[in-house]
């Protein structure tokens, strides 16, 4: 039996129709999408459940009683701290996320936004339209070459190493903070482990690719932006919630760097928002992941991992929960209105 | 003796000061850049001078007294019929153009401009400026993947052999159509031939890079873009005579496919040109190749190309012109208002 | 405290002067390297160890009195069925391989011996030293181009990982044959997922790297050998108990095709063994991985990762075993002579 | 008209069924294969010849009757000075070598050479068959780990360009002398431009590529060799006459370092030759381009080229003859005994 509890998704949305039929191979689907499934048809259901495919909450006395479940797939990408991680892992029973889903979706805009940034192609369409265009070298005068400029990547998981390879034509050295990950693991994919400081002081292009955990809220503020070079970019394409984002708006607006972001504090953002008009920022609503192609790679994640683990093998298209790390996972960035 | 008459260069602008210093190493160097040089002023200096940098005229009978001529670097970036290019082939003058100075800048662009069409970045700024942006799925029915999406390229000189290696890390089928080269030579770029219907018809991107000749122009007309599916994109990176503009304004404003494009019929374009006003044309102001350092790489290659042939080797950096095609080139493309 | 059990290696083959002083910096070492630990000693000191260093034996009644440990290095590099993985899971013991330590050099040494039996390499050097070379086409009647050659994979682990970008200048097609994996995880590695019996029948260059496990001993035989297509040739590069040796033999002897072997299913090999003057193998003493280099790397990988355990964040450089894999490996490949 | 005086090659040797195809659509093929065509016949011909395939003596004198010829195949693969360049060039005729041909074949085998040298592969076999075999360490007291390793190249034309591809996802630093280069061009093969003594004194592995011209015959003496590092490797893939061979045999079989030779200063090599003996010398008898699909290629290259040059096109696959360089490449490399 296959328990699918998939808010804020439906089964629709992540599975298309040969995913679907490979799906229901596996096994009885009990599916409930109009909500979260009420806790008794999840007691009811789960002993006897081999895989869970949803963001259901599982303490260790709910686990207890889900003697056959082999694996829990969380379909919205992020751990939070719902789930009882150790115990699925003293249970052998696999934590799997599909965050990778969004990776290469997110990574080809970051890249799209990094090179809009370098060389000011969405200023330049809205000055256009707006009849005040500069002619080459004169439509030029704050761009500069994105090949071999020298980019830093803040946060390097998924995202990060899905963007990192989409660099190498343009032989851009590439430095990384992150603090969860051993320099050799930074240097074995063509980066340069750097310090915070390092990277928003020395580099041209900053991408922020961290994830939101209980420690690094708010870790990107005044102090950080002040130490970025002018005539530098920056784009937010992570979390709004890893910078301190009225002090970002305040540097932007200054004319301080141009940046890009694709996340906000509280999304959809207030209509009268002075977001809205500041000229050097690059406006994306949260859309560089939401792809329907994105969306229907989760539901080939999922089924391809649950064929495994049903036949006794690791899963290997998502991302297995680290029982230290996915406790400090929030999961929950934006403030829905 | 170097013989320099830029115009529509200066000196400075393509020289940095190392490599004016290169190029003062090489001998007395004869300037005028206020306009063209006169002929007089030529006739006078072109017996003893080794190497010209320049657009000047140079028919046969001037070539004749060149005696001592050994290459001549047109630092515009297209060649032009003003020069006899068979006669300096017979004379063994080097006829060179700087225009790959420009081809890394331009396929950069051209890459952020065509995920910037696929994501719909540009467009999603500006809904989002004006309140119209939407959410995560909601904002993106009409993006589509670029990562894996087939590419066409229509013309495949300097410019698409700097834009192929970029495409690499996306692992996007790229399909070629160019009539002057062998299909052993597009293969050889990781690359399939096709026809030019081809390319129009099953490609999810179309990028014309092809230069303008005494043929081509305005091959791309209704009938071309009648060919192209809905949903795909257009960018049109090389010369406005390659396409006819009204029908391809009228295509892309009937909603037919996005597209971009960085050059037009004249340019500036007039204020009240409609062309400001298609919502689903990514405008740029002839800028993709303008860059401040693109310019002084001109330089760059001149001096590296002029220290080599002044030791009797071949020229390395700069493009060498085929007297069958280079008299076939129309550098005019626009016509300045 | 650290716990360091290495045999069959010793503190100083595995760890370089740096790597012992980033060691000792992370607590107080217990060595007995010259034969396995005795039990008492173990039984003494394990209570107290935060990291084990070596192939001990860990039953769970052992774990159960290992409260403070937190990772096991095996530092030989294949999983044995002497710990109960099982129960290091439970308890949240990491237990880490370094077999990736041997996966460059042998992926390196691969891709030698494959070019070699490709173009004649070793035969050449042999047929020359003995006066009967032949000189230009007449010297590469059995030779073929290595460039665009398919090669088939058996077996896709880490030496399959580090084997296959090597590959990626030669445009060669690949395909691979690894039961363990799903389809998607082959495609994302550039590969084709194939059937055993494709990859030896259509295959140029096939490449044996597959693990020894309970199950797969001796699956390359007889009829195998006979899919394989004459003119094509075959590297055993991982452990010999995964072919018929004998049939393995025959094969070669016969000169069905030609071949290479690094292992041997005993070892040292007779000084008379007849597998030392078949003509059409190449013969390799189990020497591709056993480099003073990737000695070290072993110490390295394990002191990165230690002092990632130590801070509360998941090991990266070594592989972490499967519970339910690690048991079903066999790390005794060779018959110690 | 197609004039083909192929030897030393033939018309069967280097077009395959379809290649012969298309070469007879473009022209009646008159050909004459048993020895160098005559005189008599040559001047018959040559008046209605648009395409001359072969090495045919081409003065000044003959070239002016040569009316209609647009381009001249060298199909052995290097400029020798029996035709008039300079003359060529003035005439509109493109004289073009198929040595590209022999690129990718000698690459590949360079790179599994070195390889081979690096990891002592060739010579563990033959220490295998003679029952002295290492196993593990202690059969790679000599060996080291190819990736990384710092590689230098000596010429980098056809055969370092399509060599330098092959290093990329080893990692190796790599160092070109090239006299002929600029610094630009080295590095924009993602090389470092480095003197002739940084590359022996520097490199792990040392790599001749170099044509043999009237200026560089034994090069490579002494004074060089006493500048390789002991336990780096050397290549010789191009020519015997760059190097002073007996002082390079004494180098190698002082175990000053180790190396590798497909090229002798006589070929055959006497049967007593005692280069036979040396331990530390990797043999190869000039086969390393002379595959039988590498003449096919050469085929392929020359028809490729042949319809876009009678289509008023330039040449793409071969490689054009430079005036000034060509007169000075010495094809006879080897004194045929």
């Amino acid at each position: 039996m296959i328990l699918i509890d998939p808010l804020p998704r439906t089964l629709s949305l992540i599975c298309d129709d040969d995913t679907t039929a490979r799906l229901r191979k596996l096994g009885e689907l009990v599916v409930h999408e109009s909500n979260r499934m009420p806790d008794a048809m999840v007691d009811e259901y789960l002993p006897q459940a081999s895989i869970l495919i949803g963001q259901t909450d599982l303490p260790a006395e709910r686990l207890e009683r889900a003697g056959k479940l082999r694996a829990v797939f969380n379909v919205e990408g992020n751990f939070r701290p719902n789930v009882d991680y150790a115990c699925c892992a003293a249970r052998g029973i696999e934590v799997l996320s599909v965050g990778p889903a969004f990776a290469q979706p997110v990574a080809e805009a970051a890249l799209g936004m990094a090179i809009d940034l370098a060389r000011g192609i969405t200023r330049a369409d809205r000055d256009f339209r707006a009849g005040r265009e500069g002619y080459e070298l004169a439509g030029n005068s704050e761009s500069f070459l994105f090949s071999g400029s020298t980019v830093g990547l803040i946060g390097f998981g998924d995202l990060g190493r899905a963007f990192r390879p989409l660099l190498a034509p343009f032989r851009c050295p590439v430095k990384v903070y992150d603090p969860w990950l051993s320099d050799r693991t930074i240097r074995a994919h063509d980066a340069e482990p750097a310090s915070l400081d390092e990277v928003l002081s020395s580099c041209r292009v900053i991408v922020v690719m961290a994830t939101v955990t209980s420690d690094n809220a708010g870790f990107l503020g005044r102090r950080e932006f002040d130490l970025i070079r002018p005539g530098s970019v920056f784009l937010l394409m992570s979390r709004a919630a890893i910078v301190d984002f009225p002090a970002f708006l305040d540097a932007v607006g200054a004319g301080r760097f141009r940046a890009a972001t694709d996340v906000f504090p509280v999304e959809p953002v207030a209509a009268d928002d002075p977001v809205r008009g500041i000229d050097g920022l690059l406006l994306s609503a949260h859309r560089t992941g939401g792809l329907r192609e994105a969306f229907y790679e989760i539901g080939r994640m999922v089924v391809s991992d649950a064929e495994l683990v049903l036949r006794g093998l690791p899963p290997q298209s998502c991302k297995r929960a680290h029982p230290a790390l996915a406790g400090r996972q929030r999961s929950m960035p934006v403030e829905q209105r």
